[in-house]
């Protein structure tokens, strides 16, 4: 097994206030990192979770995730994978993941709905 | 009944898309507004919804709770209170705030521990 890169292993944050996790969340792109992660179930690769920005801002946000207790970054067979710490939030938060990827999973449903029509 | 003061009937917003009212909620002052309406059950008068920030800073936290459509400004026998729109938002946003006031009475009650200890 290789490194594919010479990314330090990442500490993993408690999760944190939720003021703190709100604030992590609130924002669209993070919002959808944490809504593919949900969905899925599984550890994802940082790339197939962000569209329209460049690494280095999907980088930025991924840090405010982790920060807030709500990701982690795993190396898989070389590979950077983000992980969702659900029973983490879980126990920290309960409801609140369940409750927020819900909700943005009918907002995304809107959107395909919108563009189907369209 | 008179008016205690000059306000114009304020509309009532349709409640916001996701991201929005997250970021409506993840400031702490507002977090703690919507806290102690959703525990009263009941609008409450302006004044009893804040301790530490001055009118002024209110009024600008309560246009942006009003915004995201979580919050309506009621005058009942001249006096302005502020409503949780409990219902609008259960329907938009399914179990989001029950899980997010439960998360925030959680931890005022851990503050309360805290200073009861200290």
């Amino acid at each position: 097994m290789t490194q594919a890169n010479n990314l330090p292993p990442a500490p993993v944050c408690p999760v944190a206030a939720l003021p703190t996790v709100l604030g992590a969340l609130h924002d669209p792109v993070r919002l959808e990192m944490v809504r593919r992660l949900s969905n899925a179930a599984a550890p994802i690769r940082c790339a197939a979770l962000y569209d329209a920005i460049n690494k280095s801002t999907a980088t930025h946000h991924f840090k405010i995730l982790r920060e807030a207790g709500l990701i982690e970054r795993l190396t898989i067979d070389g590979q950077t994978f983000q992980n969702l710490r659900v029973d983490a939030i879980e126990h920290a938060l309960p409801g609140l993941l369940p409750s927020i990827v819900a909700a943005a999973n009918r907002a995304d449903a809107t959107v395909d709905d919108d563009q189907a029509i369209s």
